[in-house]
């Protein structure tokens, strides 16, 4: 892609911290960088020079002119040294480091900038509060690992345009200062001074713009895109964050995933892993049965079975009851998990109720015999099918939720992920690519009990299943595909609804009125009437991705200046007050 | 840089509209697109089938089953074709466009979407109201000219990119959602609504985020950042503009301008043009003397001259007496300019007028002879010498201001750009490029009166000049260069002051105490507690620089969804009221 060593020469340095080595020896260098470490050693100080490119040793003897400039020098002083590459004496040289065959005999040392005392060593922050990391960004930021974060971060967006570049994408910049909707109650909004009381609002996602690229013609769309959203932030969310987000005309699903499988592979090739499309695909409806959840970490093989049939006429009312009344019985294996004590089992049956379920049935497989206390109402024949569905072994656990489908998929998906956690079974693979399809295209909303979509409104149906939108609309389902990556959802997209009848259709099962559809929606239904071209794209977390690659828990340490979960920058300490004048300029008063 | 023809094939075609040629003749293709035209000929029934990479003729024979659908089709409905491709019979290639050679002999046709007949014709729109065309942008994207500008403005990001990452940049993402400061007055807010009453502001530029990443020791920065700036509008701004945005540790002034002049060199390259650097420079004073304008555009020669020499003892006493004020007399030539009329001297005249001159002196030399009102106070010997000195041939014309120096370069330079227009001399080269450096440090602001900086409180004195900061502040020069295209301020760069010390006395110079500092610029005058290094940098506004090289006056025209002079987008109708429980939950109240 680049060129890796390009050169970094300026007018204050002939070279960087990270790259000389014994092929430079005898040469004249300037270099500049700070202070990381400095130590006295047989009358000679030695400061170990940094970069973002490495670190550099300089040598100041105690006869030279510089000696004096050396001593003074403090961490984190900016420095800038002139001298000749020399060869480490002897066996000196220090192979961990990538310029551990030199050192810099300084001639000349110039102070370039002092520095305060650091408020945290950049060696040892295990113990530094991310509070105090987030004040002080710009030092946090020195740390190489931060650094290389965000070098990576900034290398893979390159991966991921060149990728697309070669496609025939273009990337199109859509704007920040959109059009707020009444659906909009987590949007940020901005007051318009030229417009008294109207705002703008900050786009949660070019979802409109991109479509409306299509209908222009624009054929292949992308586009690293801020978002941004105005919620309870959690550890992993930020309230603006990046999308790698893209459409594409006259497609199907299996055209836009081909697309994504390709970026995959581009942007793990880098990282020097191999991954290859296609990636497995599963029906949303399987994949919640046998997982227990809609973005499965299949690092690990564990599933979920049903074994509905082996209970329909069982004497154990939890579980024939459950079945008569249109519920299911499912169990997942735990393997050696009959290390687990009675205390572990309370705890795991807990985290079964707190996700709905009444219950939850456990066995331990121990020297040949099953031990459970609910045992007794388990038949024999019951066990001897169980122990097979499930391939239960010597050391084995079991657990069986009797429940709504939901719930019991819930709670055992759930359990998947804390056995996962609590007995470290071997992982099948390092990277688990999954797409999920055909989710729902409907869903009652929790509150109002109307249909509402369950991912966006313009997803269009699959043309299969049109015919059931009059019939039987919960049924319905879409061409919605997810993209998880070990657990975690990295993308979203769909085939898009282009006929004006067809978005018609799906706003009025969700009880729109046309004058609510133009007031909402007006923009992308208007356009619809002038030849839009079949569609469909796929947003994906940049965020999220970068997270994971790097291999960290908390997309802050991929985001060079983030917000904490209360919204607020500590180091340039945003959001604050504005003053009355800029407030009565914007015609707005702020009330309790 | 990419694949210029990379396959986009997809479920839905095998082809474009603009890649069949007689290499295609007898395959079996499908192709995609919009009825662009139709015509009926000798019973054939011929479409222009368009999609964003071309235009391919499909032929429907009256015998196919496929002509009762094509009859069927009108403007804009999107088809699917499936036929042969066959060349065109005997003389009827169309060398005007690139499948030229070829038709594509119809033998299944599907409807995609119908269209609604369109508000505007496509072919035909000069006579269409921008208004019209900002509406329906869906529409006017789909124009061919428009869509090549998005296309050339993404393909130059890239570009771009590529040349940055060939020289170790990254690009670094700043936040959106930063702090507002009592400057801000241009600041688009956003109210947080977990913080009430607090509010974050949308950047105007990533300066200060930027500079805190050189201090954070990222090295070299990029980033086509999108700014923001609540103003009133005129045709070549907009609420939201992108900005190459760069910034580069350890370097002097050169080493920038070597990276922005390299970056020139590559764009150019990409759409057929040479330019070289390294590009003119020009103090801020010579500019201002030669050209009246910071921002002078060299494809003309066209210079302003000083002759105060000349008038210091005249009998005139409009040049003498303005000598004697500490004015200056300046003249420029207009080439062909004896054809003006007394009608045109005067609205020349009234030209100067506007800029602040109290009159205009005027002189045409036709047929040998000096014409002039004014001619009876210049002497002949004074005549001849200003002959001389601006090399006033058969035809020309002369102007002469005598004023103070700011006023004479401010209307001389207005009649500078106005004899261009009006006298259309031959171009001397078709990109001028130029640096303009040393601007003042410091000016007095027209309010206040106290000194304030000319471009940000960020840039650095010369550092030859430092001393007299605290003797003569106004005449210490900056490290601040502008790099000017064309007439046209393409960007604006500096090194930047790096300790807390100078610039704090800088702050200083501007009136304001440690506290206000502190409060308005914490962040970065914090960070440079820390070792700052020395670092500048440069932000160019792509905009403005894909607007001249599309080569329209309006940057909405190479904008994908532009927002109208009162701020308005037509299309999706921001901003927008909001409604008054988002306002509650945002502890806001709309006052009159």
């Amino acid at each position: 892609m680049t060129n890796n060593t390009p050169s970094k020469k300026t007018a204050l340095r002939t070279h960087t911290c990270g790259e000389l080595t014994a092929a430079n020896a005898g040469q004249t260098v300037t270099l500049t960088g700070w202070v990381d470490s400095k130590r006295n050693h047989g009358g000679l100080l030695f400061i170990n020079l940094r970069d973002l490119y490495g670190v550099t040793q300089i040598v100041a003897r105690p006869e030279s002119p510089v000696f004096k400039t050396a001593e003074e020098t403090k961490s984190e002083y900016v420095l800038r040294v002139t001298g000749q590459v020399t060869l480490r004496p002897g066996d000196n040289p220090n192979k961990n480091m990538p310029t551990g065959e030199i050192e810099l005999d300084a001639a000349r040392m110039d102070v370039l900038n002092i520095s305060q005392p650091l408020p945290f060593d950049l060696g040892e922050h295990a113990g530094v509060s991310e509070e105090t990391r987030l004040k002080y960004r710009f030092l946090d930021l020195r740390r190489p690992r931060m650094a290389q974060n965000l070098v990576l971060r900034s290398r893979l967006s390159q991966v991921v345009r060149n990728y697309l570049y070669s496609l025939g994408f273009n990337e199109i910049e859509t704007p920040m200062l959109t059009r707020s909707t009444p659906e909009g109650a987590r949007d940020f909004v901005v007051p318009s001074r030229s417009n008294p009381g109207e705002f703008y609002a900050l786009p949660q996602s070019p979802q409109q713009f991109k479509q409306v690229l299509m209908m222009s013609g624009m054929d292949r769309y992308f586009q690293l895109a801020r978002n941004f959203r105005d919620e309870e932030l959690r550890s992993d969310r930020q309230p603006e964050h990046t999308q790698i987000d893209l459409e594409m005309s006259f497609v199907d699903e299996q055209d836009i995933a081909r697309v994504a499988e390709g970026m995959m592979k581009e942007i793990f090739a880098y990282i020097g892993e191999e991954v290859s499309g296609p990636f497995p695909e599963m029906e949303f409806s399987d994949v919640m049965l046998k997982y227990g959840s809609d973005k499965p970490d299949l690092r690990w093989a564990l599933e979920i079975k049903d074994c509905s049939a082996l209970f329909k006429d069982s004497q154990f009312k939890v579980f024939s009851g459950a079945l008569a009344e249109g519920g299911v019985v499912r169990a997942i294996k735990g393997e050696k998990g009959a290390v687990f004590s009675r205390g572990d089992m309370d705890k795991l049956t807990d985290l079964a109720r707190k996700h709905g379920a009444k219950g939850l049935v456990w066995l331990r497989f121990k020297e040949g015999h099953w031990d459970s206390p609910t045992l007794k109402f388990i038949s024999e024949a019951e066990q001897a099918a169980l122990k097979d569905l499930l391939d239960v072994r010597e050391g084995d656990a079991m657990f069986i939720a009797a429940d709504k489908p939901a719930v019991a998929a819930q709670c055992l998906g759930a359990l998947r992920k804390e056995l996962i956690a609590r007995l470290k079974p071997a992982q099948i693979k390092k990277w688990a690519f999954l797409w999920v399809r055909h989710f729902p295209l409907l869903e009652r909303d929790a509150e109002s009990g109307n249909w509402t979509f369950t991912h966006n409104p313009f997803t269009a149906p699959l043309p299969e299943e049109e015919h059931k939108l009059d019939t039987d609309p919960g049924n319905v389902r879409s061409c919605q595909y997810d993209l998880v990556l070990n657990g975690v959802e990295l993308g979203s997209g769909s085939v898009r609804n282009h006929t004006r009848a067809m978005q018609e259709k799906i706003f009025a099962l969700m009880g729109y009125d046309k004058e609510q559809v133009q007031r909402r929606f007006g923009m992308i239904v208007n356009a619809m009437d002038f030849g839009a071209p079949p569609h469909g794209g796929i947003g994906m977390g940049y965020d999220r991705l970068i997270g994971l690659i790097c291999g960290t828990d908390s997309i802050r340490d991929v985001i060079a200046f983030p917000k904490t979960t209360s919204g607020a920058c500590l180091m340039s300490e945003a959001p604050s007050p504005i003053d009355e004048k800029q407030l009565k300029e914007l015609h707005l008063k702020i009330v309790e």
